[in-house]
């Protein structure tokens, strides 16, 4: 786009409006979410969009780096960095939008934590940025919905964040869905068992957390492409073939080597006994260990929600207690779950699921040029003295087609000012 | 800040982190406002926080438009700008971040009115950011609250927007404010009945604004700044002296020239009678013929909403009919209110005010290593039977100092785990 282009009304590429009944729905989802998280004692934190720009680089962010929308120096530092022959790219801008709630949520805990409770239980709802190519149909512009507990190394913060993230599930309509769970230590310790080299281990991962898609031969090509060692990958394949189609938590242990973490198993096996008892059925919980999750700061248990019939996950995280120490100094234990927003969104939205309305909804139709303004004013108060929402509007020429479009926004009443009779009617498709 | 400066974790200048409970107050103002916005009838549409730069530098935003944060091109469209010898600094960016919430509105409905309610009665809230001077103690990033309405030609929209934020301020505590109000179009017709040259009608009007602040001789003497006619500025300052210390509607209008807008003060009356009779006394309304605000856009009505002992506004808007024509091809009539938002929650922390809390917050205290951790989960659950806020917290080796910390936190009970008995106890600072 150069300065002579014509202005365009749409929204920049890749960002979206929402039109009232699209905020309806969003605003419902977002505050059953947060009333759910605050029964569980979470509090909500804010930080700004903008973040330093060497943050978000340093920060480990993964694939998402690349993807940060960067904010142009101005004034006088611009100036300097456009003087001379040789420009430094990495020098024009000093801000950058952020690309996801947890690289912030580090550094407002290193900077505020003499402020802050211990644990603190932080919920964070707003949106991230990510320029991703507006092509693959992947939105610029996005909410993440976050809670963390920083400060609890027990695996209690795990049952806490699957709990309450579950319930919140439920409370938003979500059923017969199913929590995974995994452990970054097994996997580690797995590809060290089977002698991966080190630096081959993340690849090592990645090929794994696609058992679901590409079965076992898939996951073989993709070792052999990845590792050097045909050994490793026989001695993995061989452990994985074990591992398909089992649910049950003893004989997936079973399967696995037993020299692997066995205090982790112990942790582990906690969470799944408590969870299964509290979810009184109402969702699953199983151990995964092909579950991998893509970031690379995770250290301890890791966590996604499935929902039947997607194949997306619907929520993720994990633990990752060697993040803070990086900023802070001293490392804090942390663990996060982030429910996927607009994939919720998009769901409730497939179903065509409506936010149940709560509160009458009247429409005072009046004659702007006619009508004593004070008049109608003082009738649409006295209409709203039981909660209504009365809403005043003006007259159309074609009244049938102005109900009928009442209806559309979800009006359940109206009402034609008269100075001595406030009859309210009710509407209805087509009845108007 | 370059490359190699050391990685701090406070928040970028003029950014703010809001700890939880600054966000418990400012969630409560934001729930309190909407909720009575709905009750009127409008509904929460929301725009991205990024808008193509030309959009933003076209808009009609005053001195706000070089307070843009402007927005780095990407990849090949970076390269294509930096190569050659001379860079043009204005290619640099394709997108900015929005400085208002009334450009983005405009750009909204230009682009979906097909699928908009006619007329559109809109909340928005959101944050916005300009680059002010950090010095000056702005913050680069504030959340802005509107309601406009669009498509109403009647001084209906006026009232009800009037009526509206007053009863937005009346929830939040605020009373005996004032609300002032004036018309684009009398201060233009005062200004060519004194016979100041067109082009010096603005720096006019930013002169009259200021009468408050520096008296008839303040003023006069910036007229004789802006403006080469004296004898247009001794027919303005007769008929300031006139006006001073007048409150009354009818004294005021006299004391201006009878020729001027004689359908505009109609008007003008229909409100400020109206909306005194609905205050019921609650708060007042006077005409203001000095009241200016400072954008181009407004076409018609202004107002401004000033609380007793504070000399900002605390809220402000007017009518814009000319602006959506601009983007949309056709005018349309359009009129919006914006509370302060960022204003309203200094006062109420000034005032030391805290949100009442409805629900019971209870600390269910545990120790990880020794309970059983299913137990103490179904005991929080147990205890949230009744709506309460339960939250597992680990003991800590000092439960003094953390019961006291809970108090702090607003928590109201506290109840120490034990597999055989759940006693609630109350909590209250000093007695823990």
């Amino acid at each position: 786009m150069t300065s002579s282009t014509p202005l365009s009304s749409a929204p920049a590429s890749g960002m979206r409006d929402f039109l009232p009944g699209v905020v309806g729905l969003r605003d419902w989802a977002a505050a059953a979410i947060l009333r759910t998280y605050q029964q569980f004692g979470f509090t909500r934190i804010e930080t700004p969009a903008l973040e330093h720009i060497n943050l978000l680089r340093k920060g480990e962010g993964g694939e998402n780096l690349a993807l940060i929308f960067e904010v142009l120096k101005r004034g006088d530092k611009l100036d300097r960095e456009l003087q001379g022959d040789s420009i430094n790219r990495s020098e024009l801008a000093d801000l950058g939008l952020r690309f996801d709630l947890t690289v912030p949520l580090v550094r407002f805990y290193a900077h505020n934590q003499g402020n802050l409770p211990t644990p603190l239980k932080a919920i964070q709802l707003g949106p991230v940025w990510r320029a991703e190519s507006p092509q693959q149909g992947r939105y610029r512009q996005f909410t993440q919905c976050d809670i963390d507990i920083i400060g609890v190394k027990s695996e209690i913060a795990e049952m806490e964040l699957i709990q309450a993230t579950a319930a919140a599930l439920l409370e938003l309509g979500f059923k017969d869905f199913t929590v995974r769970i995994n452990d970054r230590r097994i996997l580690t310790e797995l590809a060290q068992f089977c002698e991966f080299s080190e630096d081959r281990f993340e690849a090592v991962f990645i090929a794994l957390d696609k058992l679901d898609k590409i079965g076992i031969e898939g996951v073989r090509k993709e070792l052999h492409a990845v590792s050097h060692s045909g050994e490793a990958t026989d001695k993995l394949i061989d452990i994985l073939t074990k591992l398909i189609g089992e649910e049950d938590f003893l004989q997936l242990r079973h399967a696995l080597p037993s020299t692997i973490c066995p205090d982790t198993f112990g942790c582990l096996k906690n969470v799944i006994d408590g969870i299964s008892q509290l979810s009184n059925g109402a969702y699953s919980i199983k151990f995964d260990p092909t579950l991998v999750r893509g970031m690379g700061y995770y250290t301890g248990m890791i966590f996604e929600i499935s929902n039947p019939g997607y194949t997306h996950s619907i929520a993720g995280g994990g633990r990752y207690d060697k993040m803070i120490g990086k900023l802070a100094g001293r490392d804090t234990p942390a663990c996060g779950f982030s429910i996927g927003f607009e994939r919720i969104i998009a769901i409730l939205s497939d179903k065509g699921f409506k936010p149940p309305s709560t509160v009458p909804k009247i429409a005072l139709i009046c004659e702007p040029d006619r009508d004593s303004l004070s008049e109608v004013m003082a009738a649409a108060e006295k209409l709203r003295g039981d909660g209504s929402i009365v809403s005043i509007l003006p007259r159309k020429k074609d009244m049938r087609k102005q109900l009928d479009a009442l209806v559309a926004q979800e009006f359940g009443h109206y009402c034609t000012f008269r100075p001595d009779n406030l009859e309210v009617k009710p509407l209805s498709a087509g009845k108007a």
